[in-house]
């Protein structure tokens, strides 16, 4: 891709109001921009990133037999009173303004959807007959709305965000227990592949359920829990219900961090089953209700807790399997005609090499300015051609401090390796 | 993947209300699930033909430099407020119920997004500022809502449905008119690859311009349009704007049909660069506002389209692009051992060729109703596996009547040709 074509555009600023680290370098760099308080839209580069994010949770989610869907945003006031959600807090109302209007507090006719209980039991219930149609998992990628009356740390809460949520169904407990296992390392894998470390956390869980639920936790002063951890034996809790007593014979010291939740996943057992009358007959005839898991994991809460944590005073680091191109090309003293021929062949070169690179082909900008844009926009590796070293290359990595001399060849054998 | 562990039945009705053949076939096969009227969820079967339909799409809005990005949809009342918008029937207004019911008709704080001229204009306006940052293309595939009074057509017209919407910036009206040429022509190709007939239609320009934009008409007595047209010039207007004089010195008699309206492009002038004031300096210093343009097609409404022109009497008939599957394999007789064994090796075989193939291993069902499944899912092929042909397989396509006694290598090797 060509800079010069590219929707995006750094400023040296972000909007007053922008206190978040996330939100900050995200729209400095063009990644976000703010449409209002707790709204933004994801600009190419941000795009990018997101797309590579939901590539890695659908491809862990499609391995462990979950099936991919999607389910509306306009839910109905029925499907909200019949498990009674309809009065909760955080729910956006909407409708027909020659509607809504005239009738009373109760008479909006949908709720935004802020999660998806309702509609995938209702679905269920035409799906679900006998214990031959257990167990079940089906996920979405989509947009969920909230009411936060204040929306101020970016990506990480927003009155409008992306959520990947799955949802299980099963004949028993156990089988419940046994997925929710599955989706536990699933988790695991996919924050590994985004080089994202996360803490497996017990909580309470809230308005959902009785049962412990586990949330995946990454350490930063930019997050809104506290969670107390071991870095030894992996035992780590909430705040809201922790106990060192649990702690066990652990040697480890607790300590004590504010946390990002990036993902939580529930046991909901029967109350939706309940809600929309899901009911399978087993293997001896007996009709029961099935049994629920919710699994939640945020892709643009994620994204801002990857620039909480992986960032330094140029700007981002991405982390190469979700950056938004793996080599930046910069050309100095582009006016000088065998340079920028130079670099204009090889970035055809990087391109049929499959490789994912941005030509900084800006004209009229000095060198600094690009080299700042570079570190700004975090992507993993820049190449410089310039006199200096023509017609070799100097490639250095978004972290280290000193380029390497390369040829043509050896850069191409370097980003190939490194793409895999 | 095995029909077994598809979150997904037929049924052998849709639900009252639903007159329309497109929800009808979607619904009796489980593509989509009705949640409330005009809103829809898609199921796995009908995602993976959205997604095909979407992939499309994308490899096309790229090929023709647009970039893809995501805009919200809350949208802030002063966005629509600065386009004279706010008032417009077909917006869902939205917000924090305790604010709602407090204040007057003009304080809901956001109208959904129906349509994103306001929200992309006024990233523009940041992003650009000389000609040199002209010309710019971005798209989205995303959620639109729409207040419509009677929402019975199924995927046709709904309440909340997805749109990819491009918008295009200009420096001037010959560039517009250049590239709005190219996106006919990309138009033109997407719908080819769909398998679907369009005529491409003039049109006025609604509350949009006041302009000859154009609509990508399907002839269906299930459309809402009327058009005139002929068969052999490819003259075509829509009824609001119809001049039969214009039809030109062509010999082809005028006909008229209803049709559906899949896709539209329109010339949007300066409109909603005066309302974000988006201008740019051209070569000269001067300041002058872009011009933009703005161009529709609705995936669901496309996916709709087809079902209603492609289908009979037993079900939907999917064009091989974008198929839920290219093949469905049933084994007669699977308590037959030998049979079952052989059916279960050879989609293990198919998988590895990858080769999209559901197998229907549902158990305690008869061949006919596994038959009828396959004709309403409408997927291409259908391979019987049966003691009648063992060691062979019957292939069958989805229009034909009578099916072919194929080797399994045969089978391969058609079916990786049919692929392509």
């Amino acid at each position: 891709m060509l800079y010069s074509q590219l929707f995006s555009k750094t400023t040296k600023q972000a909007p007053e109001g922008e206190t978040a680290k996330n939100a900050e370098l995200l729209i400095k760099a063009g990644f976000i921009s703010k449409s209002s308080s707790g709204v933004y839209s994801l600009l190419p580069l941000g795009f990018r990133v997101l797309q590579n994010i939901n590539s890695i949770i659908r491809e862990e989610m499609n391995a462990i037999g979950a099936e991919e869907m999607i389910m509306p945003s306009l839910i109905h006031r029925s499907h909200w009173k019949r498990s009674g959600r309809w009065d909760v807090d955080v729910i956006y109302v909407a409708g027909d303004r020659n509607d809504i209007g005239k009738k009373n507090r109760d008479e909006f006719e949908y709720g935004l959807g802020w999660t998806h209980e309702e509609v995938i039991a209702d679905i269920a219930h035409h799906m679900i007959n006998s214990y031959k149609d257990l167990p079940k998992a089906v996920y979405q990628i989509q947009t969920k709305f909230r009411a936060e009356a204040r929306a101020q740390a970016g990506l990480l809460r927003g009155r409008e965000f992306l959520m990947k949520d799955l949802y299980s169904f099963h004949a028993d407990k156990e089988d419940l227990d046994r997925f929710y296992q599955i989706v536990i390392e699933a988790y695991k894998k996919i924050f590994s592949r985004l080089s994202l470390p996360v803490l497996v956390t017990e909580a309470g869980g809230g308005q959902f359920t009785k049962e412990i639920t586990h949330e995946f936790q990454v350490v930063s002063d930019a997050g809104e829990d506290t969670i107390h951890f071991c870095t030894i034996c992996g035992f780590a809790q909430n705040k809201e219900i922790f106990d060192a007593q649990q702690h066990g014979s652990c040697d480890g010291v607790l300590q004590s961090a504010r946390a990002i939740e990036v993902g939580n996943v529930f046991k909901l057992g029967t109350k939706y089953a309940e809600s929309f009358d899901l009911r399978f007959r087993d293997a001896k005839g007996e009709l029961k209700h099935a049994i629920m898991g919710s699994y939640g994991l945020g892709p643009t809460r994620t994204m801002g807790a990857i620039v909480e944590v992986m960032h330094d005073a140029r700007g981002m680091v991405w982390p190469k399997a979700i950056a938004p191109f793996q080599v930046i090309l910069i050309a100095l003293n582009d006016d000088n005609k065998k340079i920028a021929t130079q670099a204009l062949r090889f970035y055809r070169e990087l391109q049929k090499a499959k490789i994912q690179v941005l030509y900084d082909d800006r004209r009229g900008m000095g060198a600094g300015e690009k080299f700042g844009d570079a570190d700004l926009l975090g992507i993993p590796h820049r190449i410089v051609v310039s006199e200096k070293t023509y017609p070799d290359y100097e490639l250095k990595n978004r972290t280290e401090t000193v380029a390497k001399i390369m040829t043509a060849k050896e850069i191409k054998t370097f980003l190939k390796k490194d793409n895999l």
